[in-house]
């Protein structure tokens, strides 16, 4: 027996509006077997690195043939392609504007078309929601076993922008920023344990981590080591550290929110 | 084989309670492979209109078959009626107050049953959950192919209400109102291409469009024409004129929202 | 035909972020027929009497054989175990801290495991997303089949609290106390009809109930029957004494909200 097709869906759409239920609708009237997945629809609106963000967390833990169809698409009706992407193990669909590119920074085997087989597409094709006439229908022939050079041409000069790095200042401190703040109100930094090894050896040499109004000493390996109302280092399940507190949310403690700047001293 | 069945569901229930998953366990008692989809949970509370109109945007786009569960419903346990609705492709389950109006101004062929089958229904009857006691069981009996007609009598004497709609105030004035307002800040207006040919016409005569605190000379095809922090008309992907803004929130800018009047000098 | 397994998912996570979305790929990989049900990702942070209530609300509501799945796990990384339940009907996966007390209240047989077989489990483990990392993979094998005892010992020691229950003051006077508020603003007590019967009488003799700034004379059968802007008292859907009011939110009536004293006098 085939198994399901598995289509995961990321957009900044919301779920207060019938835009996510009607894309779904689409998709259904191709493959009625599918297995819809909801990444998440809260992206921050117009926000492509956060789109990009939350794909990258998520995409690679899903069996592989998932089509991931990701819409945080600022550009709809403008001159920006459709694309699809094709990896190893799976298939994204999407706007070329930069927001699979934490896939590109990933993935090693690579295709990216850009999507012209308009005969797929939902006729009338509107300018303003793309999601439905055209990501949709184009993710449901696709879950459905089209093959992917049936969409479009290959492209090479898809869009693509550089997650923001960590910088070192001098040699004793490290610049980074919030990439985000998760449910719980944890700053997600852009730094990882290869950026500043120090902090996740076993016995580190004294350091501080300031961000927003307050300065960090210590880093734990668990939410629940925390002393209530303290904020600390922790290496995140996203595999950034994270600005976290136990039980209570780093944001309000430190005042500090996405974008701001998160400095380490040595 | 059989296709899997599809139940929609549309209700003002939010998603922070139990409310939502409570009813697909009902209707999973039943149908164990339906296919469940969220078309929206955040009706505003206790607004039919709202009810009416999301449900309307979404339910043409899915399968023929599709089961469309609604429930806003602030009259449950009173002697408002429980309905089931068919339509050439589909079945709507909800309370008799209005909420499938405009399924029933789009519809050619319809009837409406009210749904008196109670040996159907989750004993005990609460009056207070509905959607769990009455709704969503005689929702799984009908994806589960129980003849329509089981459920009680047609009745021909249903509430409908009629969606406000754009009126000219003189010769050279419209006037209609933002129905509501989607999640980007798009103000989604009662006015349509119909109702306002020249707005849309490739070369438009000079106009006005006068809604909150701003006025509009423009419309555009796509989000992406417009400059930030201008606002603009644009005939949105739901068939009405929408005041939206590149990147931005439509309803900031022009301090309007659900209510507000729309008027159009031309 | 084998029924496709079904996996409720109740935890604090939110849905902002791509956590929820992850734990399911995670799931799929082992069983791709699953069929998911969100039962809420809204309980309060870190709050696991919240949690508690929320599963215990909708659990019995789904078929038997269900797995549920409750991630509210404010000491992930910590001591506290991973464990399985198994009542006559349902398995319940989650941490060990308490979130399954209203289950065992309910419950008559009852096994309880501590999760210990890691190879089971998604390698390596973080500290941080045991949703991820054990919840997820233990969910997807027992939704499989795989025999309960497969996971880990039996354990008698489990972690239980007490939900709160209403307090005798005097001869003529009931003390309880809001346990939650729902979306549309109705304080759930937890008076049950059983703790003050003589309420729901169909002539009661007079009382009055005490909640926030407001004294209530008045129970109702249903939300219709109150006059807007008015509160009174009504046995929800959950079984307890509701503070409601007609289209409106009783919270803001009363100015009262979780945890409020709830005084009834006879």
């Amino acid at each position: 027996m085939a198994r399901r097709p598995i289509v995961t869906l990321t957009t900044d759409f919301g779920t207060q509006d019938h835009f996510i239920g009607t894309m779904k609708g689409v998709i259904l009237e191709n493959v009625p077997e599918v297995q819809f997945v909801d990444i998440s629809h809260s992206v921050q609106a117009f926000d492509v690195f956060d789109g990009a963000l939350t794909i990258a967390q998520a995409y690679s833990y899903f069996p592989s043939g998932t089509v991931h169809l990701v819409v945080v698409d600022p550009g709809v009706g403008s001159e920006r392609r459709p694309i699809a992407v094709s990896t190893e193990k799976y298939t994204f669909v999407g706007p070329d504007n930069g927001v699979f590119s934490m896939i590109y920074d990933r993935e090693a085997r690579l295709s990216v078309r850009h999507i012209t087989a308009e005969h797929y597409f939902l006729q009338p094709v509107s300018n303003t929601f793309h999601g439905r006439d055209i990501f949709a229908p184009i993710t449901s022939y696709l879950a459905k076993g089209v093959d992917l050079d049936r969409m479009g041409e290959e492209v090479t000069d898809f869009v693509r922008f550089a997650a923001p790095r960590p910088k070192a200042v001098d040699e004793h401190t490290l610049r980074g920023v919030v990439l985000k703040v998760d449910r719980f109100g944890n700053l997600i930094t852009n730094i990882t344990p290869q950026d500043a090894p120090m902090l996740f050896q076993a016995e580190p040499s004294p350091f501080k981590i300031i961000v927003g109004s307050k300065e960090i000493g210590q880093v734990h390996s668990a939410y629940a080591q925390g002393v209530p109302g303290q904020v600390f280092g922790l290496l995140g399940s996203m595999g950034y550290l994270e600005i976290a507190t136990n039980r209570g949310a780093a944001s309000k403690i430190t005042e500090a929110g996405k974008g701001s700047e998160v400095k380490i001293l040595f």
